[in-house]
């Protein structure tokens, strides 16, 4: 921690990898954020806080979303607010409610792009069974900010059976770890786009309300032990983080990692490791081994599960490390990102 | 509607004016938010939700700060992005319990004037007994936003009795009108910071939490029939929207308006009427008359209400406007305010 506050100080002024998801964002939320606002006492400003009720809990997120190009192939600024926020409820083990919006606007944006996002917010709201309920709108003058940044907060409700997990408080060495589909998809196709690839790659982003799936996949039964979305710092970020928080190992099997082959072809065009690419429609889910099975059917029966892979287990080795055994049969460690090439990608 | 939504076609492009607060943020809500978002139901986007629970209710509400300069006589972006949502919450009857925080950062910002920011938030947040639990933070390239922009969004529990607080429902024609202090000063401290007048003007922010003084006075009685605090479009704003929404009429008395007289000297010297500028630590209360001056009363014993005052009172006349009785003995009607000459006042 000191390290890292000595290289804070150094640099003195926010870099573009403050807002990447990794390393210097861990750092910057654990040494600004939670050193002033926790107040002496335990709370972390995690993706959803938990909120105590008298009957029940509460989750409650925000997000910003500042993505550049504010349009591109599978979704839109508006789009990825409403799918991030209800996402980041959804894997807490909450089932999203409502959800507040908060516009800043370029002077000079076009109206016809305003209601293009604001009616895909509606849509995808309609689609995830929440509702948007309260707003505000900010104007500032031309070249004091990007087209348009959105800010949504959440609040869901959870029940008991499921308020550990976020925290992964209960997962153990002999755990399954799936994902839902193939990886890197967002990232891919947002760079894409910025970059205006001669060649059309097909590549659509992933971004997509979870919560429907995941609620299928959590009633009934306590064999979910941990939930994570795989967005900024893609899937190796989240596994890095719990393998890391609760000091435990983890391997995965690079060949059991869905990636659609034109992903992965322009990963490797543009000297990407879909590992850190973010997602926007990916959670990674660790199960008790007994049902993950059950679990894994129940998840290909969803549109957006069909492609969910069992990718590896947590073991009683390597303690704080996640290990690959790679397609070619080596074995490589998994670093937690130090910083990330595409900023501005949610 | 019509008219408005032509004015909106003509204009193709989000103006400054669409954030004032004023004519068209309201119609840009209508038109816009609430046509794509209520969904066929009748969810109006106010300024808080109010939440339907099993036991309790819950207000939500967000608002996202771009106040320019970030640093200013009686406060800074941070405190205001506390003040400006406890205050939102409070208004309505609730009482603010957390809150959360998205930060879009300009690449290079400096660490100290984050930390700055980040302790006076939670200062604020301590001083209003409320919690910041959730966050997130997003850097972009330099010249993509203009230093730092701040959303927050709050959390807090309503009791059934204060349910119609909000809309005003039952503000009937007698009742009075009471403010807890002078106006105008927040709007006026930005300004001579942004013009960096060379006289020493002395005019600080009233940025304050005021859910405290609020509990104190609604707690105990069905007095208080509607509060909205006068932010952005100023004191008029406020009286102009009640009276309009529930089609009452409005009589004020200048000459009670609590104003400062240096306030006052510069709306003067600048050509601002003092009616339409900006309040953070403002509340327009309409009481039943019976309890006017208890309240009053209580209000001047809390450090915030100490200069309230009755500045006028429902009654049975000129529907939907609000009338002004000046000091010179004259009558005006008070408009609502088309445009703003304010950009960027919190």
């Amino acid at each position: 921690m000191h390290t890292i506050y000595t290289e804070m100080a150094i640099s003195k002024k926010i870099l573009l990898n403050h807002g990447s998801g990794g390393k210097l964002t861990h750092e910057l939320i654990k040494e600004v954020f939670v050193r002033y606002f926790s107040n002496g006492s335990e709370l972390p400003l995690t993706d959803s806080a938990i909120i105590d009720g008298d009957t029940q809990k509460l989750a409650f997120t925000t997000d910003s979303y500042v993505v550049d190009p504010i349009f591109f192939p599978g979704g839109d600024i508006g789009k990825l607010a409403v799918c991030g926020t209800v996402n980041d409820l959804a894997v807490c083990g909450a089932i999203p409610e409502y959800l507040s919006c908060g516009f800043i606007i370029e002077e000079g944006f076009e109206f016809e792009k305003l209601i293009k996002i604001v009616s895909s917010m509606a849509r995808t709201a309609d689609k995830a069974g929440v509702k948007i309920i309260t707003g505000d709108t900010k104007v500032v003058d031309k070249g004091k900010c990007d087209k348009i940044f959105i800010n949504t907060a959440g609040v869901g409700r959870i029940s008991l059976k499921n308020e550990n997990i976020a925290s992964g408080i209960n997962v153990k060495p002999g755990d399954k770890i799936i994902i839902n589909g193939g990886i890197a998809e967002h990232g891919m196709a947002i760079l894409a786009e910025r970059e205006g690839l001669k060649f059309d790659t097909g590549i659509l982003s992933d971004c997509a309300p979870l919560n429907k799936m995941i609620e299928q996949i959590t009633t009934g039964n306590d064999a979910v032990k941990f939930m994570r979305d795989a967005t900024r710092g893609g899937l190796a970020t989240v596994l890095c983080e719990i393998a890391e928080s609760r000091n435990l190992g983890i391997d995965i099997h690079e060949s059991e990692i869905p990636i659609k082959d034109n992903v992965r072809g322009i990963c490797d065009l543009l000297g990407f490791d879909p590992l850190y690419v973010a997602n926007e429609g990916k959670v990674v889910i660790i199960v008790d081994p007994l049902y993950a099975n059950r679990i894994l059917e129940g998840m290909k029966k969803n549109e957006l599960g069909k492609h969910a892979s069992v990718i590896g287990e947590v073991v009683d080795d390597h303690e704080g490390l996640v290990a690959m055994e790679t397609e070619i049969g080596g074995r490589r460690i998994v670093d937690m990102l130090a910083g990330e090439q595409l900023p501005r990608i949610c």
